[in-house]
């Protein structure tokens, strides 16, 4: 028991960390430190810092998974209606935090794609669990009629994620919401049967 | 004469660098090293390591502007054309490092963004540069009515743009160019008329 809580507190600092910071301006000393366990332990838990890095993901990415389902699940409101709660309370929560930090999967696979090949195919793996939860909803919608059929329901989830992702990146450097305005707009536009 | 070349060479070098292995990952050292010049000429030049940033960002925008301008204005073809073969181009062009290092702007976007306000205004500064070339194209078209004008030009150009720095994050995770076939064919066929 108070191993594994070690574990999950030492992923949690790492999350806020990377996401903070970026993956490279990270010590594995600064993780260490503010979670205040000697450095054997970090090296008893994970063999290296990309090992960790990875874990971390995985943890981030099982957090999110659980969330976005919920979410996504929720028969008491159209499938449309689902999605566009899920990606304003993703708008909301980077405009509290000023739009400065992001998500950590796309953090990753952009500073790490020609770094790390286990970091990405991590990332990669963890956008698609994400994808296919989106998939499902988007699914339903094309059963219910709400939305296009001509393009799969993985096709156009991919499709929202990767506005989503750009809108952000856009964001991150202009520190506000329009782009995210926009990309509500015409991704929902798009989609809607 | 000699001191403006070797200032070119310099953020030659540091767009080379910074778009492999990121700017935080990237020592002043490594750029001096690579350059073979003295330390006191970098500082001659660039006050900080965050300067050079902010002008290997304007070097880097300033070629791509007037590759962007000139492609798109090529009135041989319809302005639909002429965008399709921009971001096919650049398609091919992640496609030929296999999806490793992405588009300099996009990349600092990302790191930057919560770590210096310098850095994201110049980027957000850049990427505006560049989608207002878009936004001129998609003018040109919505007047030949081969485009949608529901929404104005800088906002299709913004939805572009977003849509294609999405897909190219993904492949970076991916490394495949399936996003940017997705992106391609959905976000044209939202863009015409």
């Amino acid at each position: 028991m108070y191993k594994k809580h070690n574990i999950e507190d030492i992923l949690e600092k790492g999350e806020e960390i990377f996401r903070k910071k970026g993956f490279n301006k990270t010590g594995v000393e600064e993780i260490i430190q503010s979670c205040g366990i000697p450095k054997g332990s970090f090296y008893n838990f994970f063999k290296s810092k990309e090992e960790f890095g990875v874990k971390t993901l995985d943890h981030y990415t099982e957090k999110q998974y659980k969330t976005v389902k919920e979410l996504l699940s929720d028969s008491d409101i159209s499938p449309t209606e689902r999605l566009m709660n899920f990606y304003l309370g993703m708008i909301e929560f980077n405009e509290n935090e000023n739009f400065s930090y992001g998500c950590l999967l796309g953090n990753m696979a952009q500073e790490m794609a020609g770094l790390s090949e286990r970091i990405s195919a991590e990332v990669d793996r963890d956008l698609r669990r994400i994808t296919s939860v989106i998939a499902s909803c988007i699914n339903e919608g094309q059963n219910k009629n709400e939305m296009r059929n001509d393009f799969t329901a993985e096709e156009l989830a991919q499709y929202l994620q990767n506005g989503f992702y750009g809108a952000l990146l856009r964001a991150k450097a202009e520190k506000n919401k329009e782009s995210f305005q926009l990309f509500m707009r015409t991704s929902f536009e798009f989609i809607k049967k």
